[in-house]
């Protein structure tokens, strides 16, 4: 707990909005496909990235989607199919923008028109995290208190990165993680999983023995065993032993049966799960169905922040910890934040701690973790982290996508 | 019941694969993106398509994905962001296509490798049709059979059309299904669910009165509630007292509470739903959780053939009724009623009663409903419906998409 770090705001000070932010409307989304020279065949999600702007009434707001940047790009501005299967442009270009109602407009709008546009989530995504960052720099206010939240406590930063090729290997990522300060650190995807059991056993004692006795160790199955119970059951003798934190995604997100006879099975070992939910409804049925002790979401994929609100109210009424999902910038670090900031026992977020050269330029502000481990959501306007267009140009990808003779999407340089 | 009409295959002949089809590799896959000139602004989904076409060992494949083609396409061969986020293209070309598990293999190779591509499961679809087609040409037996079906019982074919902007219209719209010789007509979309429940009740009402009493009717909501139990439970009344077969999609596909809510107020009248699923996880918590009565599953959104097969199965054993969802082509049309086909007590399909004029050129083969208004799958090898690529080349898009100077993806033209 890092109750003593952080700042309390006034509670009595009411929310007051900065300027005139009425009469607002959507008059622009711009699309950034941003990438690394050469994307490796790891489990490094940081390697590319889809930065989204928003501007309107003067104000500008910047999201992120998760992933696959030109799949989200052309559901932005695909041509329509029929009446429930149009791009996502068509729900939000024009619409007004004066109060968090708005966004909530949107939000319904674009999942009715696209419904059938399976990848309309993840762009929704985006855009909606642009939305709320405006619409708090508009209103002079992080977004987490748009979200009705007071104060935005610490959370334990946990060190997130890939399991070393070789047990050697990670242990020495464990030590570094604790030389960096670290209280806590997840280890995932790489060879875990991929194997034997044995393997995988001294893969995690190598991540223990590194962190030492004290530190939090979580590990990250990355859907390795689909839905496979028995191959994850082999596993839990030596995550019990390790003292592991969380057992996180076992199974694919929809695997809710198999989540559920693993969480009966897993003693001291709780299950972590949800980071692929594309819809609230995903996610709450995995918190009431599948037995998981964390519920993690990813507000680059669940639409944005605020499905990831509705998510993060329903795992506190149940008794499921929220914790976000971020792998990649500092961007989407705060975004993924803001919807868990006030509540105080949900006090673990993920970090990323080894991302790409991308992931590193991305913002020049960056939340470091305090002297006790922890992190919060920033204390400014909006999201309170900008993207580094400057740092950024030299991973801007030329995109150029034509239909029938008419240019549906062309990528531009930053303004 | 359609008994008398179809005709037995021999329960004694064992399945013998014409030619050698040994050692085949998939060669090549082809998307042609295909559309009217003037997309309407209506929940008609057969304005456009996307037509797969897949060649392996010198025979060739064809399938389609649901929906938005541009999308799916930009899925099959955008950059990978990750290991986990590949172009569907990375696992599938090259790929061994001896046998049906072959294409098991395949399908569980793209949903690994493309695990946070979420639009790969619409693309994925159409590709799975193809080889599922390709394949049954290559050992000369109907797709059905390769699933271990041994016949292929006659479905009740049920037309499938957009309800009428007034009731006036859809009275008209009931009277030509009677005329055409069908036994069954379902009414959706447009106005239901839009406005007030008195103006619902007079669209039900006219359907009931142009049908007369003896047809089956049953009414689709198009998801209009959302998760609204209250608004849909207002409805209910009017629909038994039409004698309404079904009550389909009052809510989206996640919203399982919502449905099974009001599964226990509806009385005479059964939920359907399912089409928006694109996993097999979704569609059979459906089936588990959701107190539906039909599970509708389009073989073009939720994999293909194979999951489709693998939710018919799981329907059979909980006693839920499987019923295809297609609203287009007669190849989606074919490839729907696959993975039931055997089934003999699930035995009504949906029908495009009133497609666009695509829908209708897109085969020259039709499976035309027999005396008794029942059609059942082609009993020839493969899917036994073929596209029209002549008559398609007028409503072939030109796609160009380019990356970092690079290009993805061009369309090209029949050949």
């Amino acid at each position: 707990m890092c109750l003593l770090q952080h700042t309390f705001l006034d509670a009595n000070r009411n929310v007051m909005f900065a300027g005139d932010a009425s009469d607002m409307k959507i008059e622009s989304v711009d699309f950034y496909y941003l990438a690394i020279p050469e994307v490796l065949d790891i489990g490094d999600g940081s390697q590319d990235a889809l930065l989204v702007r928003v501007r309107a009434g003067g104000y500008t707001g910047w999201g992120e989607c998760e992933a696959s940047p030109l799949v989200s790009i052309a559901s932005w501005n695909c041509p329509m199919s029929h009446s429930a299967c149009k791009p996502v442009s068509a729900s939000v270009l024009g619409e007004q923008l004066d109060d968090i109602k708005d966004i909530g407009r949107i939000n319904r709008k674009v999942r009715a028109a696209s419904l059938d546009l399976l990848q309309a989530d993840h762009t929704l995504s985006g855009i909606d995290i642009a939305l709320w960052d405006l619409l708090g720099q508009a209103k002079g206010e992080p977004v987490y208190r748009l979200l009705g939240q007071s104060y935005a406590f610490p959370k334990i930063a946990y060190a997130s990165q890939l399991f070393g090729d070789d047990p050697q290997s990670t242990l020495e990522r464990a030590r570094a993680v604790v030389r960096a300060g670290f209280r806590a650190a997840k280890f995932g995807w790489g060879p875990y999983g991929l194997s034997t059991a044995q393997a995988d056993a001294d893969q995690v004692r190598a991540a223990r023995e590194g962190l030492g006795s004290e530190a939090v160790l979580l590990v990250d199955a990355g859907t390795v065993w689909h839905d496979d119970v028995e191959a994850a059951r082999a596993r839990l003798d030596v995550l019990q032993e390790c003292r592991v934190g969380w057992l996180e995604e076992p199974f694919v997100s929809g695997a809710l049966d198999a989540y559920r006879s693993l969480s009966r099975l897993s003693g001291s070992v709780p299950l972590a799960g949800g980071e692929g939910c594309h819809t609230g409804h995903q996610a709450i049925h995995m918190i009431d169905h599948a037995g998981v002790g964390y519920i993690q979401i990813d507000t680059g994929r669940i639409g944005g922040i605020t499905t990831a609100r509705e998510v993060a109210l329903h795992a506190e009424a149940r008794g499921v910890r929220y914790v976000n999902h971020t792998f990649t910038t500092h961007l989407a670090l705060s975004a993924s934040l803001q919807p868990y900031a006030g509540m105080e026992s949900h006090d673990i977020c993920e970090y990323p701690f080894a991302p790409s050269a991308l992931g590193r330029d991305f913002t020049r502000m960056r939340l470091e973790p305090d002297a006790t481990g922890c992190v919060r959501a920033p204390d400014a306007p909006g999201l309170g982290v900008q993207p580094d267009t400057t740092a950024l140009k030299p991973y801007l990808q030329d995109v150029e996508i034509r239909v029938a003779g008419r240019t549906r999407f062309r990528s531009q340089p930053f303004d």
